[in-house]
């Protein structure tokens, strides 16, 4: 199922986010709005309004405040982006050149800044304390999964638990607000709440691992940049986990994080997690929390919005991009 | 007059912000608590939360909720001081070694972003729709002023209004926040507000142009950083330009600015302004701003916080560091 029909009951009101974000780059600083205009008209699968959007749509839809929600979430999203970029020194994301390549770290960081700064904007337009809190509360989980992964960059010797920690922190966690909110600014029952937090925690969980994976088997066209790239950063994600728990004696990824300038070792361990069972044990992974993602859907009233969310689950273990 | 004396109305309260200061750095990632406990133990003059609360007294001094926006407003400001540092290379502030020094750029631009986003759950407690909106405004407005600053750097075709613009948004913008904000809390009529805001801005306006100042007359001991780190980074201070319209055939920030290797210009263009009327001028100006700032003051009630900011104009303009 294509991402347009998945989005099909919000598809007109994702459009005028789609304007609404278009209508932040028109700012009087020429430079600024080169800068807005690059990073916010590069498209993207919009998958986090959309979640907040269909979040809306089981009771009282006042879109009006889910417009500033899906807006302030999508910046925010954006600035983490641009700067992790400058941080992994990346030249490209989904295929074009990043803001850290055009300009340099120092102007990443500080139009990142900016875009928080303009989404706490957006955000306070919801009128919500409780939106807007957990706006920043999402961003403080994000900043500290960003500090959690950096201080274990090519470190063998991490958990499972960890792993999952810091997928919750670098994906779900935004996920769930996505879907927490869209609830609460509906005016949803606290139940009803409760399970759209839990399917967007599943579902990001869900993405995460399967952003993962695509890293180890997406070809560069596919993934909008070199395959191996969390390896190259150091990261240790749940494929290269378990490459390593297969061959403990001797592996590629061992091999890389004793010596990070061999980069030939990042070939070697993709070319062995695509010629192993790993993928699939991956994906059955990414499908356990697809499943409960589902499960939380029982939750609530059954509706166009839900069959969609359902698709959802379906469609990120499914996708290549 | 020293500053506790003039912070004496609100010191027991400012205690009270310094604990909650401490109280952030209690997280269980014991490199984030070490982040969080080198940069808000720094102490510095808290000069913003002292206005905070100070702007405060003059109706419903509602604590509870000053503390909130005091603490923000410290968090915000310390988070750009970190990604500042970052992007200016510097290796101290206040005579301890920054964030950048001790852990480099990554780090800091990941702590820079956990201290927004702890801010923003801070200004949350306020529950004021207003103040939250106003305290991500001026988070904009800073931004914005840094890319003005970098997009300028090393030019000297700047006119007066880029200047005042620029440090309207590098410090003015978050001393009005700061006062702003305190009479909203505190439930103060329309025009005190605006006469708070009015305050801010002019001593704010007046701050950084005696930091301007003191970046050419101050020892290395008072900045806690080298003199001259200002044109260093290609700023154009407004002593700087006042040397520049002096001399404009030949002088040693058109000789920097042309070649920005020879460093040796730094100390000729210090010694120049040293010895000349320009920074007698520039006080001038900065006085100017004060007497602006103790103008608005007479539309507030008379009372010991009233003083209290009016004492602060003059220190503002007597500091040396």
């Amino acid at each position: 199922m294509e991402l347009n029909e998945i989005y099909a009951p919000v598809s007109a009101d994702l459009e005028r986010v789609e304007g609404a974000l278009r209508g932040i780059g028109k700012v009087d600083f020429p430079w600024l709005a080169q800068l807005l205009n690059h990073s916010l008209g590069a498209g993207g699968k919009r998958i986090r309004p959309a979640l907040t959007l269909l979040s809306g749509r089981f009771f009282d839809y006042r879109f009006q405040f889910l417009l500033h929600m899906a807006l302030s979430i999508e910046l925010m999203h954006t600035a983490t982006l641009i700067h992790d970029d400058a941080i992994d020194k990346s030249d490209t994301r989904r295929g074009r050149a990043t803001i850290y390549k055009l300009w340099g770290t120092d102007p990443a960081i500080l139009f990142g800044d900016y875009l928080f700064a303009r989404a706490g904007v957006s955000v306070s337009y919801t009128e919500s304390i409780r939106a807007i809190r957990l706006f920043s509360e999402t961003l403080m989980t994000i900043s500290r999964g960003e500090l959690l992964q950096a201080s274990n960059a090519f470190n063998l010797n991490q958990t499972r638990e960890i792993y999952l920690q810091r997928i919750f922190g670098k994906t779900a966690s935004l996920f769930c607000l996505s879907t927490e909110t869209g609830g609460i600014l509906s005016l949803a029952p606290e139940s009803a709440i409760e399970a759209l937090k839990s399917y967007g925690k599943s579902l990001g969980m869900a993405f995460q691992i399967v952003d993962d994976i695509l890293d180890f088997i997406g070809s560069e066209e596919e993934l909008g940049k070199p395959a191996g790239s969390d390896l190259a950063q150091g990261t240790l994600t749940l494929p290269a986990m378990l490459l390593n728990e297969r061959f403990p004696a001797d592996n590629p990824i061992k091999l890389l994080f004793e010596n990070r300038t061999e980069t030939r070792h990042i070939r070697e361990a993709i070319e062995q997690v695509r010629n192993s069972s790993i993928v699939e044990q991956c994906f059955k992974v990414a499908r356990e929390y697809c499943g409960q993602a589902c499960d939380s859907l029982k939750q609530l009233p059954d509706n166009t919005a839900r069959h969609s969310l359902a698709d959802l689950a379906e469609f990120v273990v499914q996708r290549r991009v």
